[in-house]
C-alpha cells in the first residue's frame, strides 16, 4: 500500500531509531533531559527567539501557544479552516475558553484587509476584544498553501500597531521554507509565538515544539503540565527531532516534487500545489478513495466532496509515480 | 438629555410599575412562581414553541441557548459581528468551551452559500463539527437591519437537512416584527430555541426569555442555577415583562419612524434604516460623541468611527426632532 | 399551609413592593442606577469594605467571590457541607476552574488545626497552592449553626500569615449577628470578600450583595456581566433591599425564637438551635414530611435521613406555634 | 550523586532502548500502533478490564479516567493529599470542570465512615451529586502507603450500592502489589476505570495507561486527543512498557527492600514504609536537603516540614546503603 493519506504516517528511520536509542535523557519535569534542552535551544535559535518548549503534539502546542496571548473573554482572528478552528476538537473553547472568529479565504491566505475590519480594540468591559490573529504557513487544509513572506509582514505591522499578538501555526513551515527558501528566522521574525511539529514531514514519531519569548515559554511550561503534557525522559523523542532537523528538512523537496506529479495525474493545476500536499475536488470522494484503496493507494477524505493525498519520507519517487498512474486512471 | 446611547436606558412606566408592586409570586427556584409561569407560556405560545424560561439578561439566555444546543467540542457559525461574538464578554468559549466561526457581512444577513461551506459535518473524532447556526433579527451591530423572513426558512431548510440546529438571538425581535409584519411563530418556526429580550425596546426594567422545546428549557433551567440566574420570586420582573407585551409592542413603530428622522438629519439614507438603531460612519467618532453631549444629546461609539443613536420608549417625537436638529448641526 | 421549607420563599411585604414601585432606577450596566450604587455603597459601609456589587442570587455572589481570590489550577478550603461545595450546582468547578478540598465538621465550624495541616503553600509548578478559605456563617446544612467571632478572627490571623484570602458566605450572616450581637463590621473585618442575601431572611425577592475591595468589585463587575449577571434598572430590586435593611434585621430575632418553639416540639435540644434552621434527623425522612404537608405544614428533607423547618418572615408566632403542634405530635 | 528524589528519574536501560529502537510502530491517532495495542491489550487483559489507553503521562491519565465517571456539576470523593488533588496542577477543576471534596486520612486510607457521610445522592438539580471515589494505591504523599484490598472490596460494594464509580489512581499499583502479592485482576475488579504509570517505579521513560471499559476508552481516546495527548507512533514508548512488564515489576521488592534500610538510618520505623517511599519529618527540611545534597545524597520536600525519599531502578542496594549512611549522621 502507498499511503498518502498523510505525512504523520512517516516511520522512523534507522539512523532515527539509532538516534533515540542512544540519547542522553534526565527527568524533563524537573528540567534535566538535556537531549530535549537541546532541541528546545536548537529550535528557538532556528527561529530567532528566546526560548522553546517540547511537547506531545501539534495540538498541545497551539493551545498552549495560543492561549499563551488569548486570555478567556478575548479573542483570536483566524482563517475559517485553520488547523486551530477545525482540527484540534475544540480545544481552544473546551480547555483555553477562548472566541474566535474567522476570515474566509480559499486559500488560507492573510487577507489583510478583512483582518483589519474583524480587529476589535479594547473597547472597555463590555466587547470582546482581539488579542490575536493566527495564522497556519502551511495551510493544511488549503492544501498546503504557502502564506507569503510580505504577507506575514504586513500582518505583522498591523498587528504591533493595533498590540494584537501573532500566532504562527507552523506545523509544517519546513515545507514553507524548502518551498520558498525563506530563512526560518524570517518566519520567526513575524510571529509572538509560534509551534513546529517534527511529527510531519520531518519524520519524527512523536513531538512538537513551542517556540516564544523566555517568559512565555515558562508559562507555557506550567500549562504543559496542567494539560498532561509534562513527560519524564522525553529526551528519547528529542533526539528523534535533533536527527531529524539535521537530516529530513531538505529532503522535502522531493516530497514537493511528488506532490507536482500527483496534482498532474489528478487533473490539477501543479502551479497550484504549493507544496506536499494536493487537495482534489470530487463529487465522488468516498467511492474515488475506496477505488484507489483497491488499487494499493491510500487517500482520505477531508470533507464531503475533497480528497486529500499527501507525500512524505515513506513515499519514494517510485512510489509517487505509481501512484499517479493509478490515481490518473481513475 | 437626549439619551439616545441604546434602549437598554428605558425606565419603567407608572403602569408597568404598578403591574410590578401588584404582582402575584413565589419561589421560582421551586417553579412556583405564577407570574413567571404566565410570562414563559404567553412567550412559549406566541413563538409556536413548547417552553421558555426567565433569565436576567439577554447574555445568560444567549449562552443557555447556544449550549443547549451546541456541547464542549462541537461548534456555532455566526454573522462577525453578532451580539454573541462580540459584546457577551466571551462567555459562549469562557463558561460553554465551544468553538465559533464567523461568515461577515456589513448588514448582519444570512449568508446561506457561505454558510454551506462553513459546515463542517460529523466526520468522527478528529474535527470540530457545525452542531448549530445562530442568526440576530435584529441584528444590532449591522443597526438594527432586519433578516427577511425568506432567509430565515431557506437556513432553516439547510440546517434540517444538515441536522444542525438554529439558534435566533431575537433581542430586538419584536423591532423584526413590528418592521415586517411577520408573525412571531413565523420567527419561531425558523428557531429550535430563540432568546428575546423584554428590557430593550419592550421597556421593561430587567430580564429576557429563553424559548424551546420542553427538554431544552428543562435543561436549560439547571444551567440557569449554574450560572447564578436562579432568581426567588421572579413574578416582580415578570410582571413587567407581561406588561410590556401588553402595551409596548405595537408602538415600536413610533421608534422606528424616529429613526428615519435621526438618519436623514445624520446623511444617512433612511431606507436602510430597517428599525430603531441609526450607525453613522464618523471619523471624528469622538469628538462628535462630545459635541452632540454638549448639546444636550447622548449617544455612543460602538467602534472607532462609528456612531451609534437608539432610540426607544423614552424617547418622545419631540426628543427625537430636537436630537435630529441637534446633530444635523453636527 | 404553613411553609417551612426555606426562608428563600418570603414574598415583599406591601411597604417593600411600595419602596420597589418607587424606586429610581438608571441602567446599572452603565453604572447608572442611583439606587443600587446607593445599595451597595452601604451594604459596603455596614462591613467596612470599600465596595460592593448587587447580583442576582447568592450563587452568583458565591462564585464571583470565590473566583476573585482563587484562580483556576489554585485550591479552596472549605467545610465539607458548605453552600459553595454542595448547592451551586458545581459553578466553582464548571465555570471557575478552581479545585476545592473540605474539611468536616458536623456544626460546620472553623477546625482550623485541620485547616493548617491541609493548607497548601505556593512550593512551585507541580503542587496546586491554598489561595483562600471559605466559611459560611450561619451554616446553612449544619442547621444554621453561627461561627463564633473568635474562631474566625483566629482563622484570620492564619491565613493573613500564610498568604490565603478569606471568603465570607454571609448569605445568613443577619441571623449570625442577630443571635450574637457581633457588629457587621467585625464580620467585615475577617474577611477579604464576602457575599451577603437579601432575598432569604431578610425577605426581599432578589438580590444578593458581594463586598470587598475596589479592585475586587471591579474585576467582579466584569465577571458578573459574562456569567449573564450584567442586569439593567437594578434599582427596583436594590430598593427592596434598602428596605429590608431598615426593617427586617433586628425581627430575625422572631425567627429564631420561633425555629427554637420548633426545636422543642420536635426532640431537637433548643439550645443547639443557633438560629432560624432547625434539622431534625429522621429515619422516615420522606414520610415524615408527607405527614406534615397532609396537615397543613411544608417541611423539606435536605439529606436521606434529615428533614430541616426553616423560620421566616412570613411565618407568625401563631403559625409557627400551630406548627410546632402539628410537627410535635408526628 | 545517589537521586532519591523520585521514581520518575529512572533512565531506559540498554535492553528497554533496544526495545524501543526496534519497536513496530504506526499512526496510533489512527488507530495503527501495533505496539501501543499490544500494550493496551495486556494491561486491560492483566487489570481484567476490557480496553486500555496510551496516555504521556499520569495526570492525563488521572484526568481522562476521572472525567469519564464524573460531569461538570458532579463531584468526586478523594483523600485530601491525593495526587489528584494536590499534584496535577487544578486540572480536574481547570478543564474538567469537576467538584471536589475531600476525607483525611493521615496514611491515605479508604475511611469508609467519613466516605458514607460525606456521599451525596443525586436529589434533583439543587444538589452536587457524587458521581465517584478516588483511592490511590500505593498512596504516594502518604509515603507510599499501601491500600489493603479489603478496603478497596468495601468501597466497590459501598459504590456500587448507591451507584457511584471508584476511579483507581494506580501510578504505584506495582508497588502495591509486589509489597502485598495481591493479583492486578483483584486491584482491577475494584475499580471502574484505573491509570497505571509506566514510567515511575517500572522505569520507563514515558507514559501511563488507561484501563477500564471499551466504552469509557473509547471516549477517553476522543477526549485524549482534545488534550493535545493524541501522539502518532506510539510503539516506540509502548516498547519501553512492555519491556517494563516484562522486567521491571518483580524487582520492585528490592526498591522496598532499599526504603526500608533508609527508614531505619532515619529513625523511621521500616514497619511503617509499605513500599518505596519513605517521607521523614524534620522541622528542618531544607537544611536537612542541602546537607545531604551535600554529601551527594539527593532527597526532596513535599511540604514545610517532610522530607521524601524515594528508591527505584536507578538505585542499586550499594547505592542504598551508601544514602542511608549519609541520612543516618545527619
Amino acid at each position: 500500500m502507498i499511503d498518502l493519506r498523510s505525512d504523520t504516517l512517516t516511520r522512523p528511520t534507522e539512523a532515527m531509531r539509532a538516534a533515540m536509542a542512544s540519547a542522553e535523557v534526565g527527568d524533563d519535569v524537573y528540567g534535566e533531559d538535556p537531549t530535549a534542552a537541546r532541541l528546545e535551544e536548537r529550535v528557538a535559535a532556528m527561529f530567532g527567539h528566546e526560548a522553546a518548549l517540547f511537547v506531545p503534539t501539534g495540538s498541545m502546542g497551539n493551545v498552549l501557544a495560543v492561549r499563551s496571548l488569548v486570555a478567556p473573554g478575548q479573542e483570536v482572528l483566524c482563517e475559517s479552516r485553520a488547523h486551530i478552528a477545525r482540527a484540534e476538537l475544540g480545544a481552544h473553547g473546551a480547555y483555553s475558553g477562548i472566541t474566535m472568529r474567522t476570515w474566509i479565504d480559499p486559500r488560507g491566505q492573510v487577507d489583510l484587509p478583512t483582518i483589519r475590519s474583524l480587529f476589535a480594540p479594547d473597547m472597555g468591559p463590555f466587547f470582546v476584544p482581539t488579542a490575536a490573529i493566527s495564522v497556519e504557513n502551511t495551510h493544511n487544509f488549503a492544501g498546503g498553501a504557502v502564506l507569503p513572506l510580505q504577507d506575514l509582514r504586513d500582518l505583522r505591522e498591523f498587528a504591533t500597531g493595533v498590540g494584537a499578538g501573532i500566532h504562527l501555526d507552523g506545523a509544517r513551515i519546513w515545507n514553507a521554507h524548502v518551498a520558498t527558501g525563506t530563512p526560518f528566522e524570517e518566519y520567526g521574525a513575524v510571529a509572538d509565538v509560534l509551534s513546529v511539529c517534527l511529527s510531519k514531514g520531518l519524520g519524527a514519531p512523536i513531538g512538537s515544539v513551542l517556540v516564544g519569548s523566555s517568559d512565555a515559554v515558562a508559562e507555557a511550561r506550567v500549562w504543559r503540565k496542567r494539560m498532561g503534557g509534562g513527560m519524564r525522559q522525553v529526551g528519547i523523542l528529542a533526539a528523534a527531532g535533533l536527527h531529524a532537523l539535521d537530516h529530513h528538512v531538505e529532503r522535502l523537496a522531493d516530497d514537493h516534487a511528488h506532490a507536482r506529479l500527483l496534482a498532474e495525474a489528478c487533473g490539477v493545476d501543479p502551479a497550484s500545489v504549493d507544496t506536499n500536499i494536493v487537495v482534489v475536488d470530487r463529487s465522488d470522494a468516498a467511492e474515488f478513495v475506496a477505488a484507489a484503496h483497491a488499487e494499493g493507494v491510500a487517500v482520505a477524505t477531508v470533507g464531503p466532496t475533497a480528497v486529500r493525498m499527501v507525500t512524505h519520507l515513506d513515499v519514494t519517487r517510485d512510489d509517487a509515480e505509481k501512484a499517479a498512474a493509478v490515481l490518473g486512471r481513475l
